[in-house]
């Protein structure tokens, strides 16, 4: 058995969204029970990761040390077409990654007590971003 | 089908745990001879990876790495509720990743020569750590 | 159903490697129509990435950002056994993933507009790398 649809978000620039209650009611719509959910977002400039979900600090600690490791406009960067944000979002994307997959267990995704599903924008401006959402399973 | 169970493992403290036997023998117990196995691990401050699995020191050159690159106690971090470690543990699972999918093939995990399945603990103290694993296929 | 194939590749040492054409056209061959395509490297030192497709300067710069951020031939690593590039591969790969799964929509990939799939030899001599695929679905 295969779901398919897609998810659509519009971002207010850089920054972590928490979309893990759109991802529940994928799940609950695909009728699926067991089984794996494909988060695949189609943009090579914003990521999605599982993150720790109750203290906000994680989050803003963890966006301080992406900004250090990949500062924008660093001059190693020739690819500046769209700002000094264009090419650290291109490598903030690969380093987080721009794919998920969650096992779904007794029709809902079985994530840690901790665990949140979040987009995270890399660009500075706002974005529109759409997610292609699969689910195999029984 | 679709083949779904949980592995639990205590670990010692920071540093990395082979697991590829506790896979194998559940790619075992499945039945499923093609298809993939997702390997998902239900916390925020642990991570899987594949990594090479002869020489013991590649894996301790990995944690020298990471510790410089993921400074415990790094002034730059708010979030320090349960120590030093704490936000880095964090930080150390979105870059290296919580979750694996492994093709299975002939009833086993289709693995390079060189390729181990390792849970990389990032807390420097003892944790019981949760695997989901779910395993689609024929 | 499930279609499970290999692909191999020759690289010519480090780079990126466009593979979206190969990976195009095992779905086509596989005649799944909706699900997921598993893209899975058996390597420990070359990585599957997503990045954007159209600019070669982005895969440079990637490339000159990844150059300085595990530098070929650092005194910290004890792991040297096939050169100075032999332990940083192997932590390139662990930053940026040796699998991908990919949506499969109408047939096709369901690919973002600017993403494309790439192989990345992390190792400066040339190498031959081989893919296993598994596509899953209906």
């Amino acid at each position: 058995m295969v779901f398919q649809t897609q998810l659509r978000f519009s971002t207010t620039g850089r920054g972590t969204y928490n979309i893990s209650q759109q991802i529940a009611e994928a799940i609950t719509q695909s009728g699926i029970k067991t089984g794996i959910a494909h988060i695949f977002l189609q943009h090579t400039s914003a990521s999605l990761v599982l993150c720790e979900n109750a203290d906000p600090s994680v989050r803003s600690d963890l966006e301080a040390f992406m900004a250090r490791l990949v500062p924008d406009g660093d001059p190693i960067f020739k690819h500046q077409d769209e700002g000094p944000d264009d090419m650290p979002a291109h490598i903030r994307t690969i380093l987080s990654g721009d794919s998920l997959s969650i096992p779904v267990r007794k029709g809902k995704s079985d994530l840690g007590l901790w665990q949140g599903i979040f987009l995270w924008e890399h660009r500075v401006h706002p974005y529109k971003r759409t997610i292609s959402l699969t689910i195999l399973g029984e």
